[in-house]
C-alpha cells in the first residue's frame, strides 16, 4: 500500500496527471506531489492545434484540470513552474527549481514517478533558433503562435513535417487564411501509414490550398527583415513566411533520467517493466518518455500517445498501492484528421513489416461507409495486413471522410483480442443504412483475406502490376465508360458480365492478372477464370488502389450502378 | 462439390440472394434457380421506410441486383412473381406457380435451400384487414404507402407498434408533414433495449410532435368515410386517421417448411443445425425464418437481421459445395436511428438476463462521444450488462447522437473474442479530439465494471433508490447550482470537493449512497468515503440514469466544467 507514502510526479500532463488521480482514488493517506515545469497541468495536448485554428474557441476549454481543481479534488499538492533538476537516488530526493522565485529546494520521496514526455525535435539547421520558429507541445507555445497570427497576421506559414501536428497544424493555418506550405522530407506525409494510404492525403492537402514539398527538407532559416523569414530548401528553392512550425517529430525527454542513471532503452526511451518501474525500483516512468512493448511485434518501440500514457499512469499507480497491475504493450491506434479526410491506423504498417523481415500479406477494400443507397454514403479506403499462414491481423490503416474511426477502432479490438481475418468475416456489427451495411467494410476486409488464406483468390499488388512480365496479362473487367476514365497500360477490356462468354478470347498460357475498380468484381472474375481451367490473380483494391499507389489520382467516378454491385450490399 | 448440382433457392431477399452469388462464386458448374414470390430481389430491405420518408429520393437505389444483373453477373436462373406452392421431399421437387400467367410447374432439386423470410405480423383485430392498413415488407408495400402519402396527403397517420419499422416509419411520416400517433403495448419503443435506455427515444419522438402512446394497444379499426379511419385504442380514446402502420412484429414464414415436415424449433422457426441444414439433409433454410443460436445465452432464438441473414447464406453454400463451414450463434448486435438519436444493442438486455435467471451486474456511463473540448461533443449514455464474477460481456445498450454506433460495434467484437469487462479498460481505440477521448466511453464501461468486480466501488442502482430503507442515506456529491435543478428526494448534498472537509456531517451506522450527474464523482466520492471507514454505494450511471428509469427528463444541464472533470478527459 501507498498509506503515508510520498509519492513524488514529475510531469502533470497526461500521464502525471493520470498517475496521480489514480494513486489517490486508491489511498487517501499517500502524500502526493506534482511538480510541472510549465504553466498548466492536465491541458488537452491534443487540442491545441485546434485553438490555434479558431475551431475550439476558448482556451478554458483546453485546461482540464488546473492546478487548483486538482489540488481540491485529489489533495495533490501541484507546484506548477517548477522544475525538477535532478534526481539523488541514493537519498531518495528530487533538487527542485520554483522557476518563480528562483528558489532551490530539495524534496524527499519514498516512490517517484516520471512523466516528462517528449519534447519536439528541432532539426540543427541555422537559424532554427529565430523567434518566428515554433515548436507545439505546450500552452505557452500555442498561445505564442496563436498571438502572432492574431496581430501579424502574415500571410504565409511554412510547416516542416507532415505528421499528426504537422498536419493538424497546416490544416489550422489554412482555416486562419494563411498559405501554407508543407515541407516534409519522406515522399509522403503521416509515415505511420503507408504511402498508398497517404496518398489521398496529399490530394486532401493540395486541394486546400496547402502547397505539398515532398522529398525536401529545410537547409537553413533566414530572418527577413522584422516580420518575415526566408526557409531554403533542399530542392535549392526557397519560400518566406511569417512563421514556421517545426513538427519533425519528438524525443523522450530522458535528462532527468540519463543523469540518474537509470536505465535508457535502445530507442532512446527510459526502460521499464510491465509494473512501469524503471531499473530503480523506487522509480516508476510512464508517458512519451518510455519505451513499450510493440503489440504486433514484441520489440521495444517509442509509441508517444495519449491512451496509452493515461493507461500506464493508472498502472504505475496500482503497483505503487500493492496491486499486482501490467501494462502489456501498445498497438498504435491512432488517428489525424486532416480537414474532411480522416486517416487512422493500428498496429504494425507494410514498411515496418518489411523492415522487419516479418511474413505478411494485405488486401484493400473500398466500401462506403454506410449503406450505399442511403443520402451521404462516402467510400473509404481500408488496408489490412496479415500473417498468411495462420490469418493473425498484423495491422490496418484507413482514410476517407467517414466511418474510417470505426473500423480501424473494431479491428484494433479484434487484433488485441487475438482474432484473426477469418474471424472478421463474422463480427456481428450495427448495421440500418444511416450507419453501416449488412456487410461491414471490416467483414469485406475479412472475406477477401480469407479468400487469399483460403486460395480462392490469388491476389497479386501494384508493384508486382509495375514489372508485368510477358506471362502475364492484364485484364480490366470493368465496363468501357469506366475504362474511358483510365486503365492500367496493356490492359485489355473484357466487361465482367461478358466474361463467361468471351473466355476464348483468353489465352491459356499467361497468368491473368483480373482488375476492376475496387477489387470485387476483379475477384468474381478470378472465380469465374481459375474453374475454366485458367491461372489468375486479382489485383486486391483494384484500379482504385492501383493509382493511388501510383501517387495518380482516379480519373473516372465509379457509376453507381457499379459500386453498389462491387460493393455488393444486400438488404 | 455442387458441380452440376440443381440448387434451387425460395426467396430472393438477404439470404437467398447471398446464397445464390456465393454458390456461383464457389462453382461455375452449378444450375442455381432463384424463385421468389415478389416482382423484385436483394432489395434494400432496411431502406424501404427512408424512400416513404423522401430520404432516399430514387427508388431504384434500393433495388440492390435486379433479376437480369442477377442473371448476367451470376448465371442464376432468377423466376420473380413465382410462388412455391410444396416441397415434395420425396422426388425432390418443388411445385411452383408462376404469378403472371397461373401456370403451374414442378421443379426438382437436388438440393433445396428455403429464405422465405419473415412476414409482419397482423393483430386480430376488426377492421386490420382495411386498405388503409399497412404493412411494410416489400417494394410493393412501400409503394402503396408511399402513394397513398403522395396522392391523399392524409394528415394523421397511427403507427402500430414501436420497433425498428414503427420508429422508422414514424420518423418517415413526420418527416413527409403527417401528424403521428405511435400505440406501443409495452411501456417502452424499442422492445430490445432496456427502458431506461428508451426513454431518451420517448423525448426525442415527442419533441419531434409524435404522440405516443404506451401501453396502449389497438381494438379496432373503423372505415369512416373513403378517406379515413377511426382507430380504437385500449384506453378508451380513439383517433382518426388516413392510414395505419401495423408494425407490430414479425413471424418466420415457416408454412412451406411445416408443410413439408421440416422440424419447427420451440421459438416457431425452422430448426437448423450449424451447416443450416433443416432436419432433411438436402434442404438448408438461411434468414429471418430460422431459429439460431443465441450468442450470450446459448439458447434457441429468432433473431430477424440482415447480417446473420447474409451469412448464414455464405454457409449454406459452402456446405452445400462441399465446405465444413459452420455458422455459430447470432449475438442480436443492431441500431436504429430515431430522428437525431440512435439507439443500438448487442448481447443480451437485462429483461432477457433477468428473464434467464441468469446471474449478471449492470453499469452506466455517459461520457461524451468524442473530446468534450472539440465543438460538437455530444453525450451519450452507455449501459453494459456483465457476470459479476469472471467479468464476462453479456449485453451493451447505447444511446446518443453520434458515435453510438462505434462503441456498440467495440463491445460487440470484444464479446465475441470472449474478452471481459476488465479487458475492456485497455482497449486501444483511435484519439485525436474530433473522433474520440484519451479514455473512450468503451475504456470508462470497462473501468465502472471493473471497479464493481474488483470491490472499488460497490454500487446500487435507481430501482434500489425508490425503496430506500431507514439505514441508507442518499448523499448528493454535486455542486448546489446543479441540485437547484432537481435531486432525488430525500438525498443530502455536500459537493464532491468539501466532502474530506465535512465527513463528521455523515452518520457512520448507515450506508451511504452518493451520486452525482453520471457517476464519476459519485466513484470519486465513495472511494474517499470508503477509505475513511463509511459504508458506501455509487449509484452507477448518477441522477441522469436515474431520471431515465423513472422517466422524467433531466431538468438541469451539467455545468461545462464539472462535465469535463466527470468524464475524467486527459489530454
Amino acid at each position: 500500500m501507498a498509506d503515508g507514502k510520498r509519492v513524488l510526479i514529475v510531469g502533470g500532463v497526461a500521464g502525471g496527471a493520470s498517475t496521480a488521480a489514480r494513486l489517490r482514488r486508491l489511498c487517501e493517506d499517500a502524500e502526493i506531489v506534482l511538480f510541472e515545469r510549465g504553466e498548466h497541468i492536465s491541458f488537452a495536448n491534443c487540442g491545441l492545434p485546434y485553438h490555434i485554428g479558431n475551431i475550439i474557441k476558448e482556451k478554458d476549454r483546453l485546461l482540464v484540470q488546473t492546478p487548483e481543481q486538482m489540488t481540491k479534488r485529489f489533495r495533490v499538492d501541484v507546484r506548477v513552474r517548477s522544475q525538477v533538476l535532478r534526481i539523488d537516488r541514493r537519498n531518495k530526493s528530487l533538487a527542485v527549481r520554483d522557476l518563480a522565485s528562483g528558489r532551490e529546494y530539495t524534496e524527499p520521496y519514498d516512490v517517484l514517478v516520471l512523466s516528462p514526455g517528449a519534447e519536439p525535435v528541432r532539426p540543427p539547421v541555422a537559424g532554427v533558433g529565430a523567434r518566428r520558429v515554433f515548436t507545439l507541445r505546450s500552452i505557452t507555445d500555442m498561445d505564442a503562435i496563436k498571438k502572432l497570427v492574431d496581430e501579424e497576421k502574415p500571410p504565409h506559414a511554412v510547416v516542416v513535417g507532415g505528421g499528426y501536428i504537422g498536419l493538424e497544424m497546416a490544416e489550422a493555418l489554412v482555416e486562419r487564411g494563411l498559405q501554407v506550405s508543407l515541407v516534409e522530407l519522406l515522399p509522403q506525409v503521416m509515415g505511420t501509414v503507408d504511402p498508398e494510404m497517404a496518398f489521398p492525403l496529399h490530394q486532401e492537402l493540395r486541394s486546400h490550398g496547402v502547397e505539398l514539398l515532398l522529398g525536401t527538407s529545410v537547409t537553413g532559416i533566414q530572418e527577413n527583415g522584422p516580420n518575415a523569414l526566408t526557409i531554403q530548401l533542399s530542392n535549392g528553392q526557397s519560400r518566406d513566411a511569417g512563421l514556421v512550425i517545426m513538427s519533425v517529430g519528438v524525443r523522450p525527454e530522458v535528462n532527468l533520467a540519463r543523469e540518474a542513471e537509470l536505465k535508457i532503452g535502445d530507442r532512446g526511451g527510459i526502460a521499464v517493466n510491465g509494473h512501469m518501474q524503471t531499473s530503480d525500483p523506487s522509480i516508476y516512468a510512464v508517458g512519451d518518455a518510455v519505451e513499450v512493448v510493440d503489440f504486433v511485434g514484441g520489440h521495444q518501440a517509442l509509441i508517444p500517445l495519449a491512451g496509452p500514457a493515461n493507461r500506464q499512469g493508472r498502472v504505475a499507480a496500482d503497483n505503487i498501492c500493492g496491486r499486482d497491475s501490467t501494462y502489456h504493450s501498445t498497438q498504435g491506434t491512432a488517428i489525424c484528421k486532416v480537414f474532411s479526410l480522416a486517416v487512422a491506423t493500428t498496429g504494425l504498417n507494410e514498411k515496418n513489416l518489411k523492415r522487419m523481415g516479418r511474413r505478411y500479406e494485405k488486401v484493400y477494400v473500398h466500401p462506403a461507409h454506410h449503406a450505399g443507397y442511403y443520402p451521404g454514403a462516402s467510400q473509404m479506403s481500408l488496408k489490412l495486413l496479415f500473417d498468411p499462414q495462420d490469418g493473425r491481423i498484423l495491422g490496418a490503416q484507413a482514410v476517407g471522410t467517414s466511418g474510417v474511426d470505426k473500423r480501424i477502432d473494431v479491428i484494433a479490438v479484434a487484433m488485441r483480442a487475438g482474432m484473426t481475418v477469418q474471424q472478421l468475416q463474422d463480427v456481428e456489427l450495427c448495421y440500418a443504412p444511416p450507419f453501416g451495411s449488412a456487410k461491414d467494410p471490416v467483414n469485406y476486409a475479412g472475406f477477401a483475406a480469407s479468400n487469399v488464406i483460403s486460395g480462392d483468390m490469388p491476389i497479386c499488388h501494384s508493384e508486382d502490376v509495375a514489372d508485368l512480365s510477358n506471362d502475364r496479362m492484364l485484364l480490366d473487367v470493368r465496363n468501357p465508360a469506366e475504362v474511358k476514365g483510365g486503365t492500367i497500360p496493356g490492359a485489355v477490356n473484357i466487361p465482367l458480365d461478358d466474361l463467361r462468354t468471351r473466355l476464348h478470347e483468353l489465352p491459356s498460357d499467361k497468368e491473368i492478372v483480373a482488375f476492376c475498380q475496387v477489387g470485387l468484381r476483379g475477384y468474381l472474375a478470378c472465380r469465374i477464370l481459375s474453374q475454366a481451367g485458367f491461372r489468375c490473380r486479382n489485383l486486391t483494391g483494384g484500379y482504385k488502389t492501383y493509382c493511388a499507389a501510383q501517387g495518380v489520382g482516379v480519373q473516372a467516378a465509379t457509376p453507381a450502378r457499379e459500386l453498389k454491385s462491387d460493393t455488393g450490399e444486400k438488404t
